[in-house]
């Protein structure tokens, strides 16, 4: 078992760090959509290797409570030695293409044809299963996606799959780039807490707590952004708002459909699970582990249903906007209609020369101003009218408050 | 035991394809939408050929772990002697127009009535039944109806049967045209993977696995539309989006429908099923299958909450246009109707020689040119106040976007 | 025991079929609506007979293997020494209108207070208790009522109790007008099936699943409404539709309130039933019925949504109309309101004379020209504006497909 | 033991009902809406008597097969010697406006400090408590309100608790006015049924059940309204209409509030109770009064699905409304623009002598009657255009059916 | 144990009362909002102190049923020694500002670090968690928070956290305000009630019952605001209205999402419970206490409801106030648009005297009063329509009603 220098742990990171996601925020979204599938009839086991599935890379992180290594492998063989000692062998394996590789790593580990399937045939719903010896452990962790400016937030999501054996745990995530558990590697390397004083279950933990976190800091960013469409919707609601609304809470829909089901996997893992991988202790902590998911699907439930309500809102705000219009229109129609029909009335042709009754007002001496004085007390009526019914008070109002 | 040549599974599969559904795409709409029922007070039992049923052929699959052969049944009786073989037999039953065939199956296969009953007359709800001997698994497959350009996706369904005995599997299907079954088919042929090394069961559940992953392609192509659906409503709904969004909502509910309560069938095979028929190595099979079902549920559910918001946004939509509308309206109608009252004014015909009342301005020097100047003034006004209000942005703005 | 002739049969159906239903539409609907209660504080047990209640009526069909017999018994005693024998005896009655036979009743069949009040005091919520020797079941038939042309559909319904005991069963309904019984009834008598070799178990399950099976009939009748309804919806909505689809909604809740208990009632029969009045081979065959009772409740549900979207489409109708209306006035108002403004200018009365700026226009050569020339331009412009936006083809395109 | 006369009975009937209920309709609405909370910290079993509360009234029922006795009490403590007794003791406590009675009355019946509260501190949410020799039942008794003529249906409701030990029953209601329970005081008093040869559990479940069928007329008169809304909305929907379908929506919330956690506890009281102060005969009639609890909670749901639809079909009713306002203005105004404009045309002042170009029109022989030849057909072209819209006959069809 | 002067008691009082809440209104609502997350990955256990936390204060309450002290503590190793006497000892730590009083805490308290995490990093969802020697319960207490004229209501909450061991109590409040427990200290000082003669639990007991009573005030303030809510929407709707049901429903929905939690913990108290800390006399109070959070949970629901029928109330609201627009617009336009096309005919130049058939009407006699007779009649006709048409009541009926 040879030793690590503190900085060949600096390294990896500098090595992963710049590898990217390969997939467009399109693709990426039909990933969050539709689980993978099997063609039709395909016998169970079959791999599937996307095209544009990162390089395979495996690295080994082996410790005990007085020492610590890390060692990037070249092959799955090489980790096969350390399954079997006392000290803990954390096996991570990031990117999914190399066929080869996976094959022998299911080899090395005894993995059951339909865990191999599982854990590379991405993505899966969330859970938990039982082997004789291993527990398997599907989740999925998220992270904000790098969005432009006015752009809406949007999350991306990546699988990663846990085998938890007698002092070896193997996870496979689908991506080289940066994952959420480096604080974890950081605990083990400086020993820091309980980590090194612990079996593999604790380690386990330790990561699901981990990628449990990681929804909270999404969960704020979509809290502000439902905040700021709130004052949207309200002071100032465009075709755009409802655009908005509907994507977050398609949003919040795959966020819950991520979630959801590790919730049901955590459960069962502490309640049913008598594998005795699993110490007494270890559930524990799995315990608070459940606390945080459920903590984090009230969140979304709660944003799920303040996006409905502001639905509503919109609506009536839709409403309202075009109950000022129609006010406006009316208003200024109904003053003016009547005014023109009199002036109209003064623009017949009769001819007064034929009979006194024909148009006498055109040559009565008043007869341009009291018309006038008639159509200011018709305007003046109306406004009146239309002022009682609260009609300009309100679009004044409305305007004030903008 | 006659050894069928290896060309004669083309042959089958020659003979078969041409054979198209029957059945329009109306009647096949009822089809989703009721189940079948029996006339009022019928014998249990009793049997009801469709007048379109498609006429009956039987094959039979005999398989060991070195061998494996393929033969068409004249009779059902001729299945008879396969059965008590230790080489697993499937006998694969499609159309169901001839009632004599199907009551003598029952015969051979020792059904109990009520099981022919449900077998025969289609369709029936999932579910999953235990008999003495026999596993009775009702299923139903989907597929994508073929649909002319600018249709809306529509999927066909077919109900699939299963009885699983000692050693043997019988399956009963609707239809003589293209299933989605040949994929194991040919896994047998080919001796693909471990079903030839393993027993009924999991040739059932090979079966059932095909059923399940036939109905992911049919969620794509409805993800698909959903998407497509997504940018009709925002950026150009029109009277026709409605209907499409009403139409989809219905075929996911028909969809949702048929998947449910095999999930509860699937669920009751895993957990309850303490029969013998069904191996422990099985039931880790089937688990897996189970878990696809959740998945095709969830993408189901995820689609209908979809299509609901969708609807939303469409009304939304069809709001913002009737504001649009009326915004034009009043905008136009706010400007002319007092200019044109003001030039009614001036088309009055008071006499001017009667009284200096009498419009002076007619015959002031400026007074074209000043009503003109006072008419402008309005015009300006009334605009600059709609743009203070926001109305000519919004509307240029969603022009702009469209 | 006497034997009867085979046209006694007929004579009975002759008897009985003219009898109609003595209660008009509206107050059958009341029946739907509320349950009957006892007036406040009544003791339990107490009958009450409706006025309006039908003539009751006996009849008892008594049967083995190798004989059956049908007669109508003049007094419920007559029925006693039936009860004793190991032939299976199945005594209906109809009409709930005499008091004293219904006790007289009570007494042969040992009655417990409590249910007696429930076979009487109709309706009761479907449901299954049971006594010491006795199961009883309540259910409720269906049928489709007669209705005029243009009429939307409603169904009737009527209470059928069960009484089951050791080798007989007493069945009680509300009405003497036809049942959906026949069917078992000739069943019975042409020996048709198992049922002369089956106890009274399964003569209850016989007249349950025909009580079942008459739901399908109604609810296709409701099926073929709703895609008349859909039609109607989209093509040609009117102030009728909405109605239509409140009512069918009605409809469709009341049939669920009446089938949904049922479901409940039978699934206890299936699970919970220690009782040994009803045997393993019985048991099958309700689960069969269960199925049934499932597959109803399925269709109901799924209409109830059907229905709720269609009020989503057919508001969304309304909103499209009005869109169309709106920009029919629109379009017209926003044309020819300019236009009007221009001619109201060229039809004032300045004094051409006073001044060279006082509309020149009047007296140019080509003034008149001109000015159609301008507002034949201001119409095409409005009118080019308006076609941008998709107004014009909007409007033609539903007009053509209407 | 005095054996009391039997027009005491009668006594007490006329001084108890002309005690009306003081609390006003807003404050009772207020009782629906909030339970009863102590201040916080108060310690537990401290009694809050309102400054409203009627005065205490004690009353003894003393019954066996052969004799019942009906007594007033001045104090609690003359209850005590009954409670021994074989006979069965129903000390009824009306009005809870004297703490001091009370109090002793809790030192009588050995009351726990929070069964006192419970039944003092109104109201409480219905529910079932075991106590050791004790069973203490909180329910609510409803009826209708007196309400003027055009007033909607509202109804009041009163906590009625039970405290049952062995062969006593203590019933403790909030007010002295009249309760549905006399019918059950009369069937004692005349010995009419089996109460008289039952135990204090069957008195308790006669008193539950008169409490049940209470709610029953209560709903029938809610269902008429109901069925009066539906014309309203249908036929002449108003402002005012909204408000009734929102005040009876609120009405049946609270319905349900108080009839839902009684089914709770009688589900208890009959499933888990296995306390012996109920025998098993008893609890076959509590199952009956569950069943009705049940029906009672079926017609609450049913009648508020129906008012969710009355609200939709409003909403389509006002929409609707709309819509024939819109097309009244766009017929009228789009056939008079265009002909307002053509009049105007033939209103300018082009000087005609100018140019053969000005309006030669005018000086045409046939002009105005060419005019108005134009004129005509234009309107007759748009009312055809209107026409096939359908725009006529729909106003028209719809002020038919008024 | 030093005796403390009974002023003591009040000059904590004085102490702490000024102390008031740091946190403005936004950030208080961002608290409701989301629950206390760690960075992802940090060491379980590891506590965050907020920069604006309180400082930390301990106050030590010990009794026993015949004495009482209170007394400040300075470092959490004062109060080791009480722990294992047999004084019931109720230490009270108030604000989470100093990280090294609350490690020290753990200490002395031997807390799990997982529990003193749950305790520090606030807030937490409400829950229970059973420890080997410990019960540990997260509870959150709410009050009104001041708000200015006019202001909607809204509350604050607070966690309150307990540590339930043999004879001592440690609870953990987030803030030195004032809370609502001082009737419970009042109740110890003062010896009321049984506090002083029962366990640690019956004060944990206590405290919980405290914190729930502290939600009906709380209920109470919404239930008002709701009805004022009611008459505004049904009378005086504005655009503000619609942002007011917002925001009380988003206020509900936190309120819940904090009541929510205690029901389940407190249910799991109650009946999984078989932690000897909590005796049976306790879960009879503790009972009580469930009770009272059933009946919290009860109103909010009910609350939520009625909002969202007040949604639905206020759309009906914004659309009957749109038709009365749209009816006085109609009104106005029908009935004056014919008529300026009357006048407009009139003001035709047409020649006279080119033609007999060129305007007659001008020459005529009696033209000018016909053609106003002609416009009366117009006039006439349609106001009589439109009042048929039930359009001026409606609007007039509106108006009086306001």
């Amino acid at each position: 078992m040879k030793k690590v220098k503190q900085n060949d742990w600096e390294d990896r990171t500098a090595i992963n760090r710049p590898t990217t996601n390969s997939h467009g925020p399109e693709e990426e979204e039909r990933r969050h959509w539709d689980y993978h599938y099997d063609e039709v009839g395909v016998a169970p086991g079959t791999l599937v290797i996307d095209d544009d599935a990162s390089p395979t890379e495996l690295t080994l992180i082996d410790y005990s409570e007085n020492s610590a290594m890390r060692q990037k492998l070249r092959s799955p063989e090489e980790a096969a030695e350390h399954l079997d000692t006392q000290s803990i062998s954390w096996i991570d394996l990031q990117g999914l293409g190399n066929e080869d590789v996976l094959n022998r790593l299911g080899d090395v580990f005894h993995l059951h044809p339909l865990v191999l399937e599982d854990v590379v045939n991405v993505p899966q719903r969330p859970k938990i299963e039982y082997y004789n010896d291993q527990v398997v452990i599907i989740t999925r962790m998220v992270m904000m996606a790098p969005t432009a400016k006015d752009e809406d937030p949007h999350f991306t999501s990546e699988q990663l799959s846990f085998v938890l054996g007698q002092n070896y745990l193997l996870t496979v995530q689908e991506e080289l780039n940066q994952d959420c558990l480096d604080p974890v590697r950081n605990r083990i390397r400086d020993n820091i807490g309980r980590i090194r004083r612990e079996g593999a279950d604790y380690l386990a933990y330790a990561l699901l707590d981990a990628v449990i976190d990681a929804y909270f800091p999404v969960l704020e960013e979509y809290g502000e952004y439902i905040e700021s469409l709130e004052d949207e919707v309200i002071f100032d609601p465009t075709r755009q708002t409802v655009q908005k609304i509907y994507r977050i809470r398609r949003e919040l829909m795959f966020l819950r459909r991520s979630i959801w089901p590790q919730r049901n996997a955590l459960n069962q893992l502490i309640r049913d699970g008598s594998s005795e991988l699993i110490s007494a202790e270890a559930r524990v902590y799995l315990q608070d582990c459940y606390d945080h998911v459920v903590q984090v699907l009230d969140i979304v439930e709660t944003y799920r249903e303040l996006t409905a309500n502001l639905m509503d809102v919109y609506l009536s705000s839709v409403s309202n906007r075009m109950n000022e219009v129609m006010k406006t229109l009316t208003v200024i129609s109904s003053i003016f209609i009547p005014l023109t029909f009199i002036v109209g009335v003064y623009g017949m042709n009769f001819d007064t020369t034929v009979s006194p009754w024909n148009m006498p007002e055109l040559n009565a001496y008043w007869g341009y101003p009291l018309c006038w004085a008639a159509m200011i007390a018709i305007a003046l009526g109306l406004s009146y009218y239309f002022r009682q019914k609260g009609w300009f008070e309100d679009t004044a109002a409305d305007r004030l408050k903008r």
